[in-house]
């Protein structure tokens, strides 16, 4: 990041390309992602974008299936590869509509994980692509589990607790003759250190004890319906970083496997691994999260189910999996306008020096004058200890706002002249030695909250990249600031974490856009409404034949009284009272209402974000 | 929370007490929560409740107006007090609505920090009753707020960089005559430790440097709008825990007001503090997040500011806060259903001990038959210990998946067990010793996400107490799951900051609710909507005159179909697509498709939690 590469080569995955110091998709015409927004923009769709980038989502499902495909190949392996996706991580339509379209071919199918997503699955997977269905369930969703079965559908409900089997026992009583095949989540022990531990272990939130599990086929038999028990599901964590612990885990699972088989669950043919498979979001090399190809995933699920069917003499089971994140995270990018650049007022002109200033200050201007490259990084140093002075002087009363203005003045000045000092040695070690005192603060139209929940909740970091000026070196190191009102809505420059450099340019005459990368999974339903700043507008990008791009699907960011009705206001109301507080207003004459009027109009029916 | 209290002294504020084990409200008729629940769920309203209770809202209004007033007199403080609620803090309309009638007597205000936010307060504000706007501001949100003064509501614009404060110039050329006043955002150096720290400081997201101010006055001057410039305005965080900081600002902030007014802003009559009263949450002594009460604030501040202004030699200028969290997060509290006991699988007659056992489950049923007082600690431990080899031995192959299930069953009877004997004694220090390895798991019916975002994204805690029983000792160290899909929906118990004990219950013979208290500000609109799982149904809870309660503006979750529609797809397409799926389907007959459809219809309108 100290150079102008952004990490491309370690979270893009080759998706994208610079050209003409532009970012692009790497595709046969190239199309420039600042082209595509310029034309949004061109159409009156300010404020944040979101572009969804359907090719990506193929790309992901076709690596998927193909690396299935050729493991089973090269190892001899029986079983079947299917695979689902989890809605849960974008039920987005425009998304999930492209999803199953493109997934097709392939009988990709959708897993659910409430009543909401199972009427949406049942609505929109393709017939006799596998629908799974997991968390804990209620006898109403278990009846739409058993409408699903009646309507024709692959579905396979995986019990979390026995109350849910008995729950599907009286249900089978009660209804038709198609029937949901049964799936039992496993509890493991082995996916993390220590079996008391929180999250994937014994005492993880999901699945079955080996007693539940007895108990389970027990209730089965007597019921008459061990022969819809089609699969054992167990998930040991999203985003995955290494294979090991998911190699123990096949183990533990593939024991139990063989064990149930023995106990007669005759029609048992499929192990669902859930999801996990990871998505590299970082832009350096030290943060990198995924030690792993899929490939080698593949190859090792595929190599290690085999050895112990053929240990335990049962046959190769079918392989299930249940990845989201891997298929969903790189189809979508949000784009966001810089509106402010922090430092841009310290201006030399602006400073308002005396004709006897406190010595401090005229310090301050000397260090300013003499700065040159062999002292630049030794006086930025001064500078800064020389302003933490001049704030205690002011407090005390000793300096007044114009000589602290100074001193600020002077500081912000001292910096901009060093950095491209500093920065024209062979590397920015002396940079990055005083990048936090030196940072500059990008203001960007797009509210953290809404669009990067997962930084504010869990500090992921996700690729940030201006769309252009990529054959420029950026000079500043740079905090971004969201336009909630919410001091949390910043993504600190961070040396370790998040060492971004932009670019120093002048708001006020050219356009500078940010690309937020791989926000595909997750950061959409998981959006807060802080501020009632609400989901940005959307836009779908798909490729021609002949080279062109299309913007399809457009959705705007929902308007004022959009975000009110959705919280149960009533919006007519709320209209009326806002123009009968006009109307009876004496401080504007009748002319001036109806402008006004007119107005309040288009406010209410606009979107929330900034122009 | 080793006993039964909770921790209602650190959190309550008096707004609860206990009687026959019951949580009431500590009004004079002292309804009961779980009656006020029962009655809900008579009428149908089952899943999560979130209850909201007005006199709590005028409880904290008046609390604060009455010890500003009362400071104000102990000194003699000549400036005003005004107040505004932060609209961000919760937009809903049962929570806004109540507040601004409660406040009407106060003159109680709002802050808007979105176009959003401030055509809601145009709409509902008390007119006369103060508006402030923070935030960044486009073109389009100033004139907003020039309709808002053009109505005659008392606004004030407050700049956070100077571009705003040119695009108010430019407004002002354009619009009417009335326009709003402005404030001015101040940077300050003091609130933190060290001047280049994150929030807070002289990096903090929001505010006007010195040179900033000095231009602001001097643009105002030159546009003749300096008689509109009437506040200066800081905020140092949110839930401030001490009130340490809060003076060392107000020091800074009272020179830079003696500043500007000395440079002519001769209408500059208000210092804005912000907000950042904090809300104790903490349920244990150890934990507690406030160290000052709302007196020492009012005093503080009061007396400070006095200080100030005569040694600057200035009038005293009015105080103006903006805290939200203090007067919203009592007025709301959480009522979700436990729906599942992990343990209660566990009963001896589950075991299926074989003739010959492994070596290490005889030596499991020995320690659970010999099981006393004095050894219960140590056959615990031990208990434990072989669990681990249990489960090695099965990865191995040496035990199988019975032995495994005994060796389960065998170590929970130990648990359960040993856990009164240690509860016995006069402290339950060994309870404490082994609490991870003996916490009981309790399935409830909401979600973390939607209800609870601040305890995901901040660890924030809320105080959970179950409604009922609480006569009786809680004897099991609980964690807490929600109904997603995601193993972060979880609350963990933990000896330091979650001590949770709830009460062994078996909950297929009886009810169990559990209340999450301080959840009215902004759990409501930073909910994520994980698995489509929704705002739950909220209701108000009036009391009369009498002694009742009613049960008010019930508003139900939202439908499947609501949600759906919400994320923009067109539902009557899911709905015929559903339809049709099941006209087409050959595995029912036509009499059981009828059937299906209306079944369907009512699942598509019902909510998506669990019943």
């Amino acid at each position: 990041m100290l150079n102008n590469s952004y990490g491309f080569s370690i979270w893009g995955n080759s998706n994208f390309m610079v050209e003409d110091g532009k970012i692009c998709l790497n595709t046969d015409f190239k199309p420039a992602l600042i082209d595509i927004v310029k034309d949004l923009r061109n159409d009156g769709y300010m404020g944040p974008l979101l572009l969804r980038f359907p090719h990506l989502i193929k790309k992901q499902i076709v690596e998927i299936y193909t690396n299935f495909e050729r493991a089973k190949k090269e190892f001899d392996y029986s079983g079947n590869f299917q695979a689902v996706f989890p809605l849960k991580v974008n039920q987005y339509p425009g998304f999930v509509k492209n999803l199953v379209e493109l997934g097709k071919p392939f009988n990709y199918g959708l897993e659910a994980g409430s009543k909401a997503e199972l009427l949406l699955a049942m609505a929109y997977n393709n017939l006799g692509a596998p629908i799974t269905v997991n968390g804990f369930k209620d006898k109403e969703l278990i009846n739409i589990g058993f409408i699903a079965s009646e309507m024709g559908h692959d579905i396979t409900l995986t019990i979390e607790g026995l109350s849910e089997l008995e729950a599907i026992i009286e249900t089978a009583k009660e209804r038709f003759t198609p029937k949901p095949n049964i799936g039992l989540r496993i509890r493991l022990h082995s996916s993390g250190s220590g079996i008391w531990q929180k999250s994937g272990g014994i005492n993880s939130k999901f699945g079955l004890t080996s007693t539940e599990l007895i108990e389970a086929i027990n209730l089965l038999k007597e019921a008459n319906l061990l022969d819809k028990f089609t699969m054992i599901h167990f998930h040991i964590g999203s985003q995955i970083n290494e294979i090991h612990p998911l190699k123990k885990a096949l183990t533990e699972a593939g024991n139990i496997y063989a064990e149930l088989v023995k106990m007669g669950a005759n029609n048992l043919k499929a192990i669902n691994l859930g999801g996990g498979l990871a998505v590299e979001y970082s832009q350096t090399k030290e943060n990198s999260e995924r030690n792993y190809t899929l490939r080698e995933y593949a190859n090792d699920v595929t190599f290690l189910l085999k050895s112990i069917a053929n240990h335990k003499k049962v046959s190769e089971p079918n392989i299930f999996i249940e990845s989201g994140r891997y298929v969903a995270a790189s189809h979508a990018v949000l784009i966001a306008p810089v509106i402010e650049l922090f430092s841009q007022e310290y201006a030399e002109s602006k400073l308002l020096l005396k004709e006897k200033n406190p010595p401090i200050i005229d310090e301050l201007y000397d260090l300013y004058k003499n700065l040159k490259p062999a002292n630049a990084l030794e006086y930025l140093h001064d500078a800064i200890a020389h302003m933490e002075s001049v704030l205690t002087l002011f407090d005390l009363g000793y300096v007044d706002l114009t000589d602290r203005s100074n001193g600020e003045i002077l500081v912000h000045l001292i910096m901009k002249k060093s950095i491209p000092m500093l920065g024209n040695k062979q590397n920015f070690g002396d940079i990055l030695k005083i990048q936090n005192e030196v940072q500059e603060r990008y203001l960007v139209n797009f509210s953290m909250f809404q669009s990067l929940p997962d930084f504010w909740g869990l500090k992921q970091h996700f690729p940030i990249v201006p769309l252009d000026r990529l054959d420029e070196r950026p000079t500043r190191s740079a905090s971004i600031w969201d336009i909630t009102c919410d001091s949390d809505g910043e993504i600190g420059f961070d040396e370790r974490t998040n060492p971004l450099f932009l670019h120093d340019i002048d708001v006020e005459k050219e356009d500078y856009f940010l690309g937020f990368f791989l926000v595909g999974a997750y950061q959409e339903v998981l959006g807060m409404d802080h501020n009632l700043f609400t989901h940005p507008t959307e836009a779908t990008i798909t490729l021609n034949e002949n080279g062109g791009y299309e913007i399809k699907d457009i959705i705007e960011a929902q308007s004022v009284l959009d975000i009110l009705e959705d919280m149960d206001y009533n919006v007519s109301d709320i209209q009326e009272i806002l123009n009968s507080r006009i109307e009876e207003s004496n401080l504007v004459d009748e002319k001036q209402k109806k402008h006004i009027l007119g107005e309040l109009y288009l406010f209410l029916n606009d979107n929330c974000y900034l122009k």
